[in-house]
């Protein structure tokens, strides 16, 4: 049967969806970045009020959805479902976060890679004819994600140069079937990709594979080359990630040396904020895009945005077990 | 815009995709079950000659993928997408189960409601032309859920009587746009409900409000009574949760009592087997319908099947933090 897949991975929406709305909320340090100023609410300490980081973390992603959805004359009944998925285990974020919602849910994990996941996933639904109005979003807390993935933070483990800084937030986005704004023309989703790489201190090593993977393939399937694009952003490679990747992908010819960067470099201050090798975790990508690149699509800044989140599939038991850090990468196209 | 949407929850097939085949591996516990002759594969102990319950897993996941595929002229690059969610942390027995796959990857969470939701998302992206041919696979093991969830199986720690027995296996299903076999007709996509009970050695009682309302909703959504169904089953809610089910019901107008089971329930023989309130675990679901309920669609036993799979969104973290276990259920309705 013919299909809307172009190639490979990607699929080409015949009728884009558009990113209605948008919505994002991050902890004090990424309020105090570079792109501070972009965020639509900082909060002023890492606990917001709550007990627990990981009640905190739910509390974030349940008043970005709100926040979202405050954006337009949407309530909880209209929106068809509602995507979603993070980083703790079993995703309780965002289970705990939208249980007060009557949305009809469905949960995803792709770690780093959810919130593209999440937006490719529901522009595949709504050009379907499945849904007209769907919710993707994501969230991390550096506080949690230490605590479940690395160490206790009160053992105040000194951190490698290669390690990054999750980040404390979450992004929501509204997709509706049409209206005005940004649209979502394509998806690519990406494979697993696994190089063997084992440092979970050096996840933009690890990621970073994944995304040339299916930024190359996007490419391919397309037929486009970067510089149909205004900008190319990957999700939370880092510094180490994302030189990799202007490498890398060079020797698959293409050139991302003039309009790449990637969001774990944009929401930190490298200089002054001690993040190491950058910014990292679901909210990441997730903010980044919610905040700084959707006001930039927003006020025609920017036209053409290829958004491609990265992924590491691996836990601590798996690193226990010796096992390698599997990548994988989602993008889409964004156009205005 | 209008959607293939049928009230607040459903969405009705305008192509109807086929269950082409399926495959199911699953522990010697469960081969010793009422339903032992129906399982594709039956290993012989819970290690297969891996090190670890993890990488048993992993390889459950694996060679059950391989096994579907190999009921049919299909290799990996004929799959477009391959949908998949297990419950260990991270879903890690899904992603390492898959890696040496090229195939394109959407990771879902929704606990042991992965494999309904596996095939309600994958049957609507190959009705929205999305796709042509999709995977859906979850899986779970006692072992590796006993030890991440409650306690280490060496303390030998009493169970008690309303706990349920994860089901060691795994379940994968190949879903086409075309061709000859099962359809799926509808998907019923699950709310998260919330009815305040923290007792994590019930689950079916957790899990047993959700099933009601994506049940009910269903029936609402489609206009169609229990009684069109040749056979409704539910995916792990165990004997107490199946009771709940039955009982409660009753009070919003429809009536179970005549064609209605539990996976949970059928997968072990609850006098001999010692498994207190039934089967449970992502696998429950997902190996009784790829090898029992397949197998009597095919043979037209059954000619219309709702299959309703339940979740517990939840983690032992918010366990301890006091918070209650969140249910959600998805169903899909399958004819010949």
């Amino acid at each position: 049967m013919a299909t809307k897949k172009l190639g490979k991975q990607t699929v080409c929406f015949s009728t884009p969806p558009v990113i209605s709305s948008t919505y994002s909320i991050v902890g004090p340090k990424e309020g105090e970045g570079p792109l501070g100023k972009y965020f639509d609410l900082v909060l002023e300490d890492e606990f917001w009020g709550e007990k627990t980081w990981e009640k905190t973390e739910s509390k974030i992603v349940k008043e970005c959805i709100s926040g979202c959805l405050g954006q337009e004359p949407v309530s909880n009944e209209d929106v068809d479902f509602l995507l979603s998925g993070d980083l703790l285990n079993q995703c309780v974020s965002s289970s705990f976060g939208i249980r007060e919602r009557s949305i009809p849910y469905l949960g995803l994990f792709g770690a780093c890679s959810t919130f593209v996941e999440s937006l490719a996933l529901g522009s595949m639904l709504i050009d379907g004819e499945m849904a007209d109005t769907i919710i993707g979003s994501t969230s991390s807390h550096f506080c949690s994600a230490e605590k479940q993935f690395r160490f206790p933070l009160e053992l105040g483990t000194q951190r490698p140069p290669t390690s990054q800084w999750t980040v404390t937030g979450a992004g929501a986005a509204l997709l509706k079937a049409g209206g005005n704004g940004p649209k979502i023309t394509h998806a690519t989703i990406g494979k697993i990709v696994d190089m063997g790489i084992k440092d979970a201190n050096n996840m933009g090593a690890a990621m970073a594979p994944a995304a040339i993977d299916t930024l190359y393939q996007h490419f391919q399937d397309t037929g486009r080359t970067p510089e149909y694009y205004d900008y190319i952003f990957t999700g939370d490679l880092g510094k180490i990630g994302k030189k990799i990747v202007k490498e890398l992908i060079k020797t698959q010819g293409y050139n991302l040396d003039s309009n790449y960067e990637d969001c774990g470099c944009l929401i930190f201050d490298g200089e002054t904020q001690d993040t190491h090798s950058g910014g990292s975790g679901c909210a990441c990508c997730a903010t980044t895009f919610c905040g700084y690149i959707y006001n930039q699509l927003k006020s025609q800044k920017l036209k053409k945005v290829l958004l491609c989140a990265t992924g590491a599939l691996m836990s601590p038991t798996t690193a226990q077990q010796q096992e390698s850090i599997l990548g994988i990468a989602h993008t889409i196209s964004i156009e205005i």
